[in-house]
């Protein structure tokens, strides 16, 4: 499956400002739901975090105990929730975030700091 | 279940800028979990964009095709997640979002807008 091309819809204004469109709560949520697993989470975190703007698979299965088959998996759904990008070279994959998903969910969060009263 | 107390823990960095810790990840998990939903989402949005900083459960009812007992489940997963309050007054409850934790997504996610080169 093709991670959705988000970046392409106007959307959205912070949830604390306006209504989230019904017709862009799906694909947001999906994103939302592939950051809902610690795992998940973590994985995003070492991509985003990397310093070469990328990461080899075969450094990130290292950071955890579970089978690297179930990494591929989670690997698998941030990458269909559009979170990050994939690409084969030679024998392993690198993965790198896609910052557009990020910043749009992070705008969407965003709440003024409380104000001094 | 009581909400997690994740304000009072400090974390975290942006993802693009450190690695989350492991053990931070189980909490901030369950509340992007929480909005891995699109009625969620709605709903979420609905409760931090009330005019008024709080809304009753009879008007976010409505807004749904779904059942009202549904509505309810979605509304238990927002509150045990940390993002809502909930208060009973008289024959309703009524929500309010708790924007410490949205403030903490948001900065989790946060990205720098890319340089002009």
């Amino acid at each position: 499956m093709a991670p959705p091309d988000i970046e392409a819809t106007p959307c959205c204004a912070p949830l604390a400002e306006a209504r989230i469109p019904a017709e862009a709560s799906g694909t947001l949520a999906q994103a939302f739901k592939a950051l809902g697993d610690p795992i998940r989470l973590q994985l995003m975190s070492m991509i985003a975090s990397a310093p070469d703007g990328e990461i080899c698979v075969c450094d990130l299965t290292p950071a955890f105990t579970i089978s690297s088959t179930t990494i591929s998996h989670h690997l698998k759904v941030l990458r269909e929730a559009g979170l990050v990008d994939a690409e084969r070279r030679a024998s392993w994959v690198y993965y790198r975030p896609r910052p557009g998903l990020m910043r749009r969910l992070s705008t969407l969060l965003a709440v003024d700091e409380p104000a001094t009263r």
